[in-house]
Order: structure tokens, then sequence, then C-alpha cells
């Protein structure tokens, strides 16, 4: 390929990348295996002209890919892409590096700490999280990532306060390598039953144990007594908590731990035993946090420094920059450092040795590093503070109308939790007549067992029929499950009346099961009389 | 940004990528702190237009980047960059989501099975790495990730190994986890003192020990004899190796491992130990591994089968597509999604139960994935087989001329190792006049040291220039430590011209090193003799 069939091929690439950006469809009819049917093995001995490959991006290729910026697409959380965003990769490509140490691409590593501080300021996060003092923003890849170095460095530092206790006790090398086995094998890293599971993931990947810490049905947000609780209780059992994910939106509901009282367990516990290990309290605010540019909302990141020592929110999901830019904060950008940090002879310059400037390879997973605060910087300067707000509000403004829907149609459907975050969570009930007719009416489980087969039901059309993709959930665990169904529209073009849309779209399907439901009813009904 | 302005600023960012391409400066002479300077903090609160920000591209960021594109770039390893890899990154942007499974867009997850199956054979990696048998590819970030996946994978692998022993031993529950939490405490990730520092890296991020084979100065590739030593003094010493980085073409010289040696050890040391967990022997072939697509070296991958667990390569470094591209095969894939898959009710779906599909997440560290595969099947698709081996063999043809002017200049240089790969190694002999006077003559101490002195000043001063970007390195400890320069041009534009000219440009950079090196001599003499 020359200089102008790449142009040519790029103008052509930009052209339909913006036409993608307006389309309404959202899932794929795509089976399991289509793709081998349609692409020959094997790599051609001589190369193909451009032509061949564009034709079969459109034949074969676009067939299979789901639409996550269509306004009908209400799965999962939002993937958002924007032009700034498209404009910022494309940019990182061009400037194609392994920016593993500053040395690399001065650019890329200065940019990320600028932009980062810009965004720390953008959703209010205190002075304690900037670069200017002992903190700092860093972009991870995904927000399961920074749930990993986070574990990683939290369980670094738990073993490295024990040392030092162990330090001042007269005991030999080998008696304290025995300990630190002893005492990795009882540290116990901690989520609610709510959290992602990502940090169960982190867990597994750090060698240590997880647990859960239950939150009650229907409210779905970790408490400080339940916190304490579950801290007291590992504690007497000699087992060792040294890490907790917090969230701000969880996944299933978008229920918001109680960080206030949060805190002040934590504080209760480390008061009650001096020498446990400080447990590294991470708040997860993967999709919500972007709502933290919202005036409403920033009192929240206020609470932080009393208990937080990382917090990370993905500009990917609901802050129009393409995936991946997850930005997480630190206290104390030493623990990751600590945790992460090797610099063997062909790594060393003078300028990472002054300790003038920042390596972030020691703030992470992998190695290398892509330009991503580019397409962060690109897109807040594009829209600016306004329209970053003016963005997230109109998916509130569709989650309030479709929420409105809802609560009106008492006879179709339930929300299963309070609406928060653009999401609605909400079950659908069996047909009017059946209710009635079951053991301990509304109460008993039997009403609870059909509302589950009803919406998995409801849910598993919806997206077969493909006009809209909504994700299925399920809450609770065994009898006490609750099925349930996820709407959040927060694509960049989604309007309220995409919403509306959806829920006519659900209640028509609602009508459509329920009538199936009714006529098997029936049936066994006259089966059984005959 | 509306729609007309976006094709304007991407059309305009195409043609600014494209320049890039052709461009032979390299390095930048921006300081420390230099972009803090220019850009004032803060977002703004209305949004700018983008011709501000695409001055402040040209003004402020592009001269803070090092050119990695250009033929003067012989730093480190190359990050490639091409027109299609180009255009492969533009349509993953436009077709942005958070691929986690299946469903979240099935072009992803299936077009990336094909690719590496393609790529697999591209290298001639026998089919127990191929998708269709237990074994299979996935495209990671980084090298340094693989790493982490296989370490992680290879430690919960031994200890299920251990737990079966076990659990025919009438152990109690908490007597096995004693257990687990012991061999915890004892494994053991191995790696040659010359495989990159990644995996000690992820032996810290998986917590559990690591230690370094030492291979032989002047030779660098581990050898059978040397594991089983190491294998064999761990397990008297009562540890439990259970995870081995071996390497074609390390870092600091591009060696090779001599795997068929290392095969045979293996083999003998667990059959001499049948009860110690199998270790995982991991190919890190990140650079180098570019090169299996020439006839001349697809033996090697022939011997992976019988000691290799999984491979990784970079198609990033040396393979023409833009950063990020990591190739890694396993033997098994269960291995892999073993010690990583977890499903949460929101992340399962009848796709992924049914077993008909493949969720790469569970291959890798972060949830989310890109769509990298696109890029990969461009470059494969645009350059065919033989365009690739021609790109390959232009680096090899210019390293071969950098050899020879090498070899003939015997006053000036020596290699330290053999040229391998396109990568030379060299270090710079002390002013002629110099030699005859250090005690023990070439054969000292004294010598030694000065040639490091002289190398990592004309290291540093090459740079300084910026004419051409090296790197210095140092193999090996203490005394006995050599400072050499790494020179490797195989960006996608280099000749053998090139090559000619950064000779030329270390050579005289030497003779001026040189000429201030015997002023000093001299004038020291003079002061003595005073």
């Amino acid at each position: 390929m020359d200089s102008p069939q790449f142009r040519q091929a790029a103008h052509a690439a930009i052209d339909q990348s913006d036409n993608g950006q307006s389309s309404t469809t959202t899932t794929t009819s795509a089976p399991p295996g289509y793709l081998r049917e349609l692409i020959p093995p094997g790599i051609p001995e001589d190369g193909e002209s451009w032509e061949n490959i564009q034709r079969d991006i459109e034949a074969k290729i676009m067939p299979g890919l789901t639409h996550w910026q269509s306004p009908n697409f209400l799965a999962f959380f939002p993937a958002n892409s924007s032009y700034p965003g498209i404009l910022g990769d494309l940019y990182s490509g061009a400037f194609t590096c392994a920016a593993f140490n500053w040395q690399c691409s001065p650019a890329v590593t200065e940019l990320e700490t600028i932009v980062l501080d810009n965004v720390a300021r953008l959703i209010n996060l205190p002075e304690e999280y900037h670069s200017a003092g002992e903190g700092g923003g860093v972009i991870q890849g995904t927000a399961s990532e920074a749930i990993v170095v986070a574990v990683v460095a939290a369980r670094d530092r738990a073993i490295a306060q024990s040392k030092e206790i162990w330090a001042t006790q007269n005991l030999t090398e080998d008696e304290i390598e025995d300990r630190v086995c002893t005492l990795r094998g009882k540290l116990v890293a901690l989520g609610s039953d709510q959290a992602h599971s990502s940090t169960k993931k982190a867990a597994m990947i750090a060698g240590i144990r997880f647990q859960t810490i239950s939150t009650v049905m229907g409210e779905y947000s970790l408490t400080g007594a339940q916190v304490t609780h579950k801290l007291e209780d590992l504690h007497a059992r000699g087992l060792v908590p040294f890490y907790l994910t917090t969230t701000l939106g969880t996944t299933p509901t978008c229920a918001t731990d109680d960080f206030a009282s949060i805190s002040t367990a934590l504080l209760a516990y480390h008061t009650a035993h001096p020498t446990a290990p400080k447990i590294w309290t991470h708040v997860d605010a993967a999709y919500a946090g972007a709502a933290l540019i919202l005036p409403e909302y920033q009192h929240i990141p206020l609470l932080f420094p009393s208990f937080a020592d990382s917090f990370d929110f993905n500009m990917h999901k609901w802050l129009l920059t393409n995936f991946d830019c997850s930005c997480m904060y630190v206290r104390r950008r030493r623990d990751l450092t600590d945790a992460l940090s090797i610099t063997p002879a062909y790594l060393r310059n003078e300028y990472s040795d002054s300790g003038l400037v920042t390596d972030y390879r020691d703030w992470q997973v992998p190695l290398g590093r892509r330009f991503r605060s580019l397409k962060a910087w690109f897109v807040t300067r594009s829209y600016g503070v306004q329209g970053l707000r003016a963005h997230v509000r109109k998916a509130l403004d569709g989650a309030a109308a479709f929420t409105q829907l809802v609560r009106a149609d008492t006879v179709r459907f339930e929300l299963v939790a309070e609406p928060a975050f653009a999401l609605n969570v909400v079950r659908v009930r069996p047909p009017p007549g059946v209710v009635g007719q079951l053991e301990g009416g509304e109460a008993g489980a039997g009403f609870a067992r059909r509302c589950n087969e009803v919406t998995k039901k409801v849910a598993d059309r919806v997206n077969k029929e493909g006009k809209i993709f909504i994700t299925p959930t399920v809450l609770g665990h065994g009898e006490e499950s609750i099925t349930a169904i996820r709407v959040v529209g927060a694509a960049p073009g989604v309007q309220v009346a995409d919403l509306e849309n959806a829920f006519r779209i659900i209640s028509e399907t609602v009508d459509a099961v329920w009538a199936e439901e009714t006529a098997v009813e029936e049936a066994t009904v006259e089966l059984q009389a005959v």
C-alpha cells in the first residue's frame, strides 16, 4: 500500500466510522462460528489489494458487530465513542511507540499527568489524589486492571507493615520469611456481593483469598456495620483483611456504598487493632464516576480522603472517550511503585534516575503503553465542562422518563432497585390472572418464581428480536434470587424518545409472553379437568 | 464537533500521520517538565474549536515525541507502524466496544481466533498451539502481560497438581489449606539473567519467589545443564520450581536459549522427581519471533511441543502492526481459563454457557478488550507472506552491513556478542595510545574499565546529538560487567545505507571522545611530570 492508496483508504474508513455513529441497529444475528465459514484460512503469498480487504470488512466483519453507539443499545454499561475520541486514537496510532518510560516519548508521559490532574478537578477529586502532592493519576486499560494493581499494591503494603513490626522482635531471617508465608495465606481481600467480579479475579491473580460481604436484598449498598461485622469476624478467626473494594454505582443496580459509615467502621477497626495491616480501600466508580462531573454529585469525592487509597473510573464508558481509558488515582504513588517497579540496565537512563520524570510502567501491570491521554485531552477540550455535563444529563433524563413509565405501569412492572445513574432495573410480573392463583399471593415464593420466569422470557425475546439490546441479570442467590432486566441508555446519541421507545418494545413483549403463558395455563387447566 | 468538521479533522490527521511515516528525525530535546510549561491547567468551560487543539498538537505535542518510525531510530527494539496497521486501529476505533465476551461483538472474538491460527502457520508453530485442538492463541497487549498470565496459570496448575496428590492422603481440609500456604511460599519462578525483567515483575504480581539462572558471559544463552543445576539445587533446598521463561532473542543481545538441551533437562528433572509440579515453560520471543516467518528459522518452533506450554511474540515490534498486538499461544487453553475464569450473572449468556464460543477475557488479566485482530488481519493480507518476509530481511541486511563495518574496524570496536536478529551489540575500545599503558594490557581489569567508560561516553554523546538513537546497556555485574551499545534498525523504512550512516556517526563520535580522553591523559602525564 502506497501513500495515495493509504490516504484514500483512510478517508473511506473515516466516512464509514462517521456513518457508524448514527446507526440505530444494535445486535447482530451472527451465530457462533459464522466468520470461520466466510473467511478462507491462511495468509496470501502475495499482498492483496485494499479493495478486497475493504469489501470483506463490509461483507464479513460488519454483520458480526454489536453496535454499542446505537441509541437502542441499553445493555451492560455503555462504551461511548465520539469524534474527538476517534481522532485521539488516530493520532496515537500515527505517533506509534511503546512508551514504557519517559524517554520513549516525553509527550506521552507528560500529557498523561496533565490530563489526569485536569480530570481530577473535573470530578472534584481532592488534592490528595493530584500529582502535585504524594498521589496522582494514571490511565489503565480497564477498571479491572486498576483493581489488580490496587490489590497487588495493597498486599505488598500489608506484608511490609507486618515486616516492620517483626523487625523489632529479634527474629531470624528464616523466621520472618516463615511469618510472611503464613501471613500471605491469611490475607483476605474483600468486596460486597454487589462489587464487580474483578476483585475476585484480582485476588486470584495476586494469589490471595477473597470473601464477599453480604448486602441487604433491595438495598444493595454496603454499610459500615456490615464492614465492621466482617472485619471483626475475620480477625477473630485469625484471618487478616487487608483490602476492600467499595463501589460508586454497582454493576447490577448502580447502588452506591455508604462511604461515610464505611469510613467510620475502618477507623474503628484500626483503632481497636493498631497492629493489624492498614486496609487498602479502593473506590470502583467504573461507570458512575462520570456523573461526578455534575454539581449535584460533587460532594461525594470530598469523603474519599478519609478512607480511600485509590479510586478509578472509566472515561471510556459514559464520558465520550473511546475504549480504553480508565482513570486511576492513588493517594500515595509510592505504594504502586513499591509493588511494581523493577529497573534493569536497558531501562535505566539519566531522566528516570533523576526522579524528575514519571515512569508509568511502574504504576501498571504491562511494560509498554499507548498514548491514551491524547483522546481524553481532545474530548475534554472539544466538549468543555458544559458539553460533558450536557451529555451525562441527557442519559439521566432518558432514564428518568423510563422510570416514570415503569412506575405508572404497576400491572406489568416492578422496579427492583432505586434507579440510579441512568440505570433502571425492573422485573416483569406474571399475567394478572395468574397472580391470584399462586399460593401466598404476591408474598409467596411462587410469585417470585413466576416473576423470574416471565422476566427471563421477556429479556431473551427482546434480545432475540434485536430492536433493542438489554441485559438480564440475577440479584441474590437461591430461593430468594430476583431475575431482572437492566436498562441503561447512555450512548452519545441517546434521547428521551429512545427510552420511551424501549419501554414500548419491552411492554409489547410482556404482552406477547403473557398471552403465551395464559394459553399454556388454560391448556393445563383444561387438561387437568379432562 | 459535527460530522463535516470531524471528516476534515480526520483527513488532516491522516495526512499528518502519513507524513510522520517518512520523518528521519528521531529523538527530542524536550527537557523533563517541558509540557507543563506550555499547557495551561484546567478544562475550558465551553468546548474549544478543533483548530485550537490541532495547533497544540503540532506546537506542543510533536516537539516532545520520539520518532520510532525513523530509520535513525536504532534504540530498544522497534515498534513498527504501517498503513494497514493504522487502518486497523482506525476501524477498531470506529467499531468501539468493550468486547469482554463473544456476545459483545461476535466478529471481535471470531476474527481473533482466525487471525491467530493464520499467524501460527506463518511462524510454523505446530498444531498443538492452534485453536483446532486443546491449544490456541490470544492477543495480549504486551509480552509482559503474556508472562503475567503464564506465571499465574503456572502457579495455579502447580498447586492443583499437588492438591491432587494430597487428595489421596486422607488429609483434612485445614491440613490441605495449610499445605497450600506452605507450597506457595516455596514456589520459585525462573528465568535466565538475560531473560526480560518482566518475569520478575510477574512473580511479584503473582506473589511468589523469582530466581535467575546465570548464563556464561559472552554466550548469554541458557543451556540444559544450567537449568538442571538450578532445578536440582532448588529441589535439594526444599524449594519448588514451577515456571521457567526461556527466550528466543534476549533483550540485551538477542541470544537464543538452547531449547533442545533445556527440553532434555526438564524431562530428566520430571523423571527423577515424578511428584514435583510440572514446570511451565514459556518461550518469550517478543521481538525475534517475527523472524520465524523466514524459512531459515522455521525449524525452531518444531521443538516447542517437547517442552513449551506457552509462546509469545509481538507483531507490534518487527512485524508492521501498530502497538499493541502481542500474540500469545498456549498448548492447553484450559490452563488459562482454570486460573482466570469467573462468570457472574451479568456476564452469563446462552452462547458462553454453550461452550461454542471463546470468551477471551478468561485468557487475560483485564476484562474489556479492543478489536486488535483487525490490524493483524489487514497487515498480513496487505503484505502477504512475501511482503512480510522482505520487510524482516531488510533489517537483517542492514544489520549484516553494520556487523561487517564493525568487524573491519578492530581499532575502534569489538562485538561483545554474536550478532543476531538484526541486533549488533558493540563496545568501544580506549584510544590506541592508552591500551599499551594499562596494567595487564587487554587482558587486565583496567582495559575493561576503560572500555566501559569510553563506551558510555560515546553512547551518551550520540544520543545527546540526536542524529540517531541507540541504547547503552550493561551486560553482567560488578567487576566483570561490560558496557555496550545496542544498535537495531528495523523500522519499516530502514535501508542498508541508514545503518552505514549510523556506523559513520558512531565512529566520528568515538574519534571525538578519544581526542578528549587523550588530551586529558596528556595533561595528567604533564602534571605528574611537574
